[in-house]
């Protein structure tokens, strides 16, 4: 079986970016603002949107299963207040909820939080645990910058995130570390502003100790952990200045990385360079790079041609296309276990 | 000839630290504010601090010259207004010219600006001409961050900047892309500020159109380009999802990289991404990641030995030493011509 840890609702029907919009505009004026009941999407539209997009995708390409959240750049947890985010998560994670509910063999929800910049991360837990409990989510993704690129909440490492931690831990579910749209015209949402937060997730998680703390947790560094293999050495040696054990023992029992790099020689040094237990596959389709590579024809984005193309040993591709996920998230392997698979 | 472009005087005598600490305090209060006078470091000092450091280790490894620029995380643009960079800057610059006129063989100037968050540009010209004109600076370094880590000028492609490009192109210096300390907890100022900063600009470099209204302007982005090379395809996916010619055409005529990668993994796929044309020798040496790597004996920082032990070929590694160096930097060539090297 082949598990893409990493799959975002990007093609959700179009009537959901319209009550977005409503909901933004009224955050200024209130007699706009909709009810979560506005929002009327059929299953037939669900199915419709996922059959011609991910689901294609995912039968030509040869993967079985989608870890599958709200898209990520849509999350904007700069917009508006907790209540904004509030409604806004619930809506989103009821959404792939149902996709999971009508394709059972292709789809396992993750949730997104209703972060919002200020805010306690404590109020988050509930949508958390309705997620796990009700909708079978196996993962959260965790949004270390709510302010959409200002980041001016603390570092991840920091006792202001231990309320998610606690109830991840209590769970036994892993957090990806995702951003989402960048407010701050510095950085490209896509190119600089989600590869620049896997970085910085990494070097902050190098900085602490939070799992001494925790030593259970999980968090999967997706993007293929933005520049941090590449600079594998540069993390060692500042490991080494911060007078932190080997990032062996201080990091990779407890990150993980996707595949989500979108290139051969990408996926050669990650390969080569971080341990195959800690890297899990993922494609992110559809997502940032929609596109056909010039040089290959074939679609960016379709991750699984390099690892096939890569020098790993078949048990290493299938440690890296099913066992890890297995492992990294357990609520994944019951509830496929259940399943008799 | 080795040529390292990325050196800067992190070595500096004590006194110069121990000036800025009353230039910082005297911010609050006038009355602790040194006069430039003040600050006083002789020949010897310089002397011994080059000799036993960057020089000795220069030695060691087999590197010749190093364009040698003023410390980076010292540059600390966020704090103080003008007049505190503008003094700042005159006195690390003077130093490092000190340091070429006391080893002319082996170092070579580049300077910093006296950028201050919220500024205009070209209020740095001034000390861009004085280097060049007086110091023989050969290129600058430009923080596309002077805020440290809060990201609050204009991206690089912007107006903003385009007096400090005209400046550059009339002296036909290139310059570094680097910031300094981060201000910001989230942001390690090595680990991951630096290299953030590397990848941002150079999406900020893709999204743009800079090179049509600047030919000849030439950026070099150090630490191997931060995440660039590791996710070359997402790079490239971008640029075509944006409608740009490839990034041959639109970035790689412009735009070069530096070898501060500290293993070889990094290197090699630095070098098989991008074209060799586009790579500058460099280590950064003494800088970030001082210590010595287990796994090979060697220090992290030795580039060179990375570039040695890759699959490129010799005329390949002369490029890569000299050649390209030579071109990206004329006045640095001219000078060497003129010294009949």
């Amino acid at each position: 079986m082949i598990i893409d840890v990493h799959g975002h609702y990007t093609t959700a029907p179009q009537a959901l970016a319209e009550w977005r919009k409503r909901q933004i505009a009224g955050i200024n004026e209130p007699s706009q603002k909709p009810r979560a009941s506005d929002l009327l999407i059929t299953d037939a539209e669900i199915r419709e949107t996922i059959e011609e997009n991910q689901l294609a995708q995912m039968k030509r390409r040869g993967s079985d299963l989608t870890i599958f959240s709200p898209r990520a750049s849509f999350m904007a947890h700069h917009v508006g207040d907790f209540e904004v985010s509030s409604t806004w998560a619930a809506i989103c994670n009821e959404l792939c909820y149902r996709v999971s509910e009508l394709f059972p063999d292709h789809f396992v929800p993750a949730a997104m939080l209703p972060q919002s910049p200020g805010v306690a991360p404590e109020t988050c837990v509930p949508e958390l645990v309705k997620c796990v409990e009700q909708y079978g989510a196996v993962a959260i993704n965790l949004n270390p910058d709510p302010s959409g690129g200002r980041w001016t909440s603390p570092p991840l490492t920091d006792r202001h995130w231990y309320p998610i931690y606690e109830a991840m831990v209590e769970y036994d579910i892993p957090a990806m570390i995702h951003v989402s749209t960048s407010d701050n015209p510095c950085f490209h949402t896509t190119g600089a502003h989600y590869i620049n937060a896997d970085t910085t997730a990494v070097m902050q998680l190098i900085q602490g100790d939070l799992f001494r703390d925790f030593p259970t947790l999980r968090f999967v560094i997706p993007h293929g952990g933005g520049a941090a293999p590449y600079h594998w050495g540069r993390y060692r040696g500042l490991a080494q200045e911060l007078s932190k054990p080997p990032l062996t023992e201080h990091l990779l029992k407890n990150v993980f990385f996707d595949t989500c790099v979108y290139h051969q020689p990408g996926i050669d040094l990650l390969t080569d360079v971080l341990p195959v237990g800690n890297i899990l596959f993922a494609s992110e389709m559809i997502g940032a790079v929609r596109g056909i590579d010039p040089d290959t024809g074939h679609y960016y984005d379709d991750t699984k041609r390099y690892i096939e193309a890569s020098e790993l040993t078949p048990l290493q591709k299938r440690l890296i296309y099913e066992g890890n996920a297995r492992s990294v998230y357990p609520r994944l392997d019951a509830a496929l276990k259940q399943r008799g698979r």
